[in-house]
């Protein structure tokens, strides 16, 4: 893949779409295709994790053993958590179909965030998001549960 | 209270303690006292919000009607994902005992961080465990509901 092809693919992902592209150069040189079949562990949770991952295409899902969280697909982003709070990982990935994924660096990915808080302003807009969409899912069981 | 016992107050806690003093005493000078008693309702779901709050002393519940979602106290924020990403409040909160908050703007906090990403990061760091902590009640549920 060109790096001007991870630099488009970049932009049109909610984590990275506010970024300038001086920066999206710089986070797509970083950038390591990585090519998995279906129905491969990605990684385990409590694994040490120092990478996260851009889905480019395909599917995966997040859970722990046989108890799934969530599916996520193109241009969502998984493993961040690790990448940002340095805890080891919080729950399994199992990809789900034949899928290629833009792998992020941890320390290479330290250099570009301390100089451009846009990036950062985006991966909290993700957390955001998830973190809404789990407090849904919470309520909802919630509410199954007190039937 | 005076600004130097608000930097004190927020230099303890997890969201701004690896910030520099200089940028505390500018978030301090925009934090505002906000006194509530007991069983009040903080806001409701759905509100459009542009606040967000640091419990100073007190518990407050944050809730979706009767469906409890988790217990906050001193030294922990709420209402931060309506001044991250904009959105309505996705939950409601109402206070478990006598509270005193620190009531932090959206606007003037946006000048803030857009100068110092160490409160992104600090800020990031609470988001990334607010998630694990969701992921794992998640799954803890649904242990409970496959058996």
């Amino acid at each position: 893949m060109l790096i001007i092809e991870k630099v488009l693919l970049l932009k049109n992902s909610e984590i990275f779409k506010n970024c300038r592209e001086t920066d999206l150069m710089e986070i797509a040189s970083i950038c390591q295709e990585y090519l998995v079949d279906k129905g491969v562990r990605v990684f385990n949770k409590g694994d040490r994790g120092n990478c996260m991952y851009f889905i480019y295409s395909g599917k995966v899902l997040i859970h722990d053993e046989e108890h799934e969280i969530v599916t996520l697909s193109e241009n969502e982003i998984f493993g961040e958590l690790s990448l940002l709070d340095t805890e080891s990982r919080s729950a399994s990935v199992t990809t789900l179909t034949d899928c290629t994924f833009l792998k992020i660096e941890q320390e290479t990915f330290y250099d570009v965030i301390a100089t451009n808080s846009d990036i950062l302003k985006g991966i909290m807009r993700t957390l955001c998001k998830r973190l809404r969409e789990q407090d849904r899912i919470t309520i909802e069981m919630k509410k199954v549960m007190s039937l």
